[in-house]
């Protein structure tokens, strides 16, 4: 186990180090959640004044043209592209993660049904994020597909002639273990099927190769590691051979071909931009592109492969000193690196709860997952080894003096 | 027809003068586009910022619960509601109004095909706005129905034992006719059929009561005259009746019963937050209750009717001197106070486009809408009767001056 002063020797060898100073982090916080919420950028404010001010204010309608508002979901896109080994071109900023896995499990859908009729399966896994479950489910229901749950070993022997997709995130949210995206991709292939990838956990995080895994779908989120602020709109990708093959049914006026044409049939636009559809939020969609600034700043360092040696350098950290000072909790992150995605979990059948309130409580951010998981999201671009160090010792401290057990950390609130 | 003195004396005389005071009006320009994009509000950039700086910035994830970012959808719904003759808790913010029209058309659907599978048409209007036509076809294709469009007169006979859904556009968006909610309801539901109502150019721009009206689902769009900024988001509404019965297939988390119990089994809350889906956009979200608060502004003033009074007085104004002084364009807005929204559209076959990228040219900015109209929003939050005076004066000298022949005025933009 590494001694504080290594975590300190470590940061001021750290080549991605100057990073940090791209973010506003609060004074006394350890932020351990920013897979959840990422920080706020230093250049999101001024930007977003921007927006406000001078296109919405000065500029008003003329700002669509002028500042380019009607290019921003592919302009953003295209920078959130050169992060998950997508092509120019082939990925929009729209909606939401959830709105944009509706868009993308029906196209797959639609796909299915027009080449494979007798495959009617959705394969995912048990624990993977709810809403993704949820708008399986409610697909499966109108369109008379059988969603299919399983533990993430068991997922290879499920796939089969019956199998239409394979619908999963590459990096669990309560687990932290990430899938071999070009291994269950190629088995899902040499099944027949096809794969829909959620990155929700990933862009930003870990390096993403839609194009070297082959994939068919993805989709992903703004507001984590994409640090583009709170519910910041998410992304779609579709590879080229299906992007252009069928419409998605959230058929709207962004997603035709010339929306400003307004011609009452629908004809989708060429490619992803069909996958557009209402007008997007705009200063939303601007915080996004600053967030997306703050990890394509790594590219000059190294990019994603630099940012990814040092999330596991720190999840490494982190859970060593946990499992050794802390043997009452459980890790169920996975202990191989390849295995592991940018996050840290552990958890307790009682105290999950208090014990994420108590960390709080000293400025120590990680999330409570329900039922029994504690949850640490490490963001390489401005988390420092000596911040793992100093997390885990706050852990050690609340476990070991009994801190946790205060009535102020039993009080349930309702997001955790 | 009224000469400049009469309007100036008209705005001296105003008892909603003072609402003006809310907004960032730019030095310089006439506004006439507020049914496309409402102006800034003054409050905006410091609750913007504040969200940005310190709630997203400081409170990081916490805000989640410690700024109730979470109950944001259902507070300026409630705001909204008050608006459009809505109860409290039965209106929410979400998404897009293309997002929004898919959830509840979908849920007409499902009502229809459990009450009355022998219908299988939706009615609307063939110059409705065109993103609304186009998921109407999307999910007409998804689940075998039919879109039948008629000319809007026409529409009471085409409303039979066939029909599943009316959905209109209570205001047009190209002519500014307004249709009678109560009555075509009423029709509708007389033939056995349900409403879909989109508020589009009718929230915060004319009275409107979804109770009294009777109607069955309606949707609107937040940055038009609800001023919430570019690509703010939309709002839904289900008559209780119906809130509870059907899924719509858009089944996020956030409109899960407990989103933060992640059980793997969708359970749609009760009533209207089930049409909640992913996390909503908070800063455009924020900056949309800004916007809405600038309309409930003028509830001392006599809210609604008041606005509507004045906004009436507005489009007459610039209607009739239009019509005196430029006989070449058609006025396509219905002349009848109770069919006109808050909108008056000229057409010329030839001319359209130039003359409006000449009026911008002036600063007073108004839209084309292809292929012929010229369109005039009418905001009298913030527009004063003079104003409507100086526009029309405008457009006489572009017409009589040949102004709008100049070659930089027929330079088409993407937006337009």
């Amino acid at each position: 186990m590494s001694t504080r002063e290594q975590a300190l020797a470590l940061d001021a060898q750290d080549p991605l180090a100057p990073l940090r100073e791209q973010f506003s982090l609060p004074e006394g916080v350890l932020y351990l959640d920013g897979n959840s919420l990422g920080v706020l950028p230093r250049a999101t404010p001024a930007r977003v004044q921007q927006v406000v001010q001078d296109e919405w204010g000065t500029g008003l309608i003329r700002s669509w043209n002028s500042a380019g508002w009607i290019t921003l979901p592919q302009r953003v896109g295209n920078k959130i592209a050169r992060l998950v080994g997508a092509g120019a071109d082939e990925l929009v900023v729209a909606d939401s993660t959830s709105v944009n896995l509706f868009k993308v499990l029906s196209a797959a859908l639609s796909i299915t049904v027009a080449d494979a009729p007798q495959r009617k399966t959705i394969v995912s896994e048990r624990s993977n994020f709810p809403t993704d479950l949820y708008i399986a489910e409610a697909l499966c229901r109108e369109r008379g597909f059988e969603l299919v749950l399983s533990e993430p070993d068991e997922l290879p022997t499920l796939l089969n002639g019956r199998t239409a997709v394979l619908m999963l995130t590459h990096v669990n949210y309560r687990t932290g273990r990430m899938h071999d995206m070009a291994a269950l991709t190629a088995a899902a292939h040499a099944a027949g099927a096809l794969t829909v990838w959620d990155l929700a956990h990933s862009a930003g995080a870990v390096p993403v190769d839609l194009h070297a895994a082959n994939a068919d779908f993805a989709i992903g989120c703004g507001y984590k590691y994409l640090n583009g602020g709170p519910g910041a709109p998410a992304f779609v990708w579709a590879h080229p051979r299906h992007a252009s093959r069928f419409w998605q049914p959230l058929a709207g006026w962004m997603g035709h071909a010339a929306p400003f044409e307004f011609t009452p049939g629908y004809r989708p636009a060429e490619g992803i931009s069909r996958y557009l559809c209402g007008t997007p939020a705009l200063l939303s969609l601007a915080a996004l592109e600053c967030g997306v600034d703050t990890v394509l700043a790594a590219e000059p360092h190294g990019g994603m492969a630099a940012l990814r040696a040092k999330s596991l350098a720190l999840t490494r950290l982190f859970a060593a000193k946990v499992q050794a000072d802390c043997p009452a909790l459980r890790l169920v992150s996975p202990t191989s690196d390849v295995q592991r995605g940018s996050q840290v979990c552990f958890a307790h059948d009682e105290m999950a709860y208090a014990v994420v309130q108590a960390l709080i409580g000293r400025g120590v951010i990680g999330d409570f997952r329900a039922p029994d998981v504690l949850r640490f999201g490490f963001t390489p671009l401005y988390l420092r080894h000596v911040d793992a160090w100093d997390a885990a010792e706050h852990l050690r401290q609340v476990l070991h003096t009994g801190e946790w057990r205060e009535p102020r950390f039993q009080q349930r609130h309702a997001v955790t």
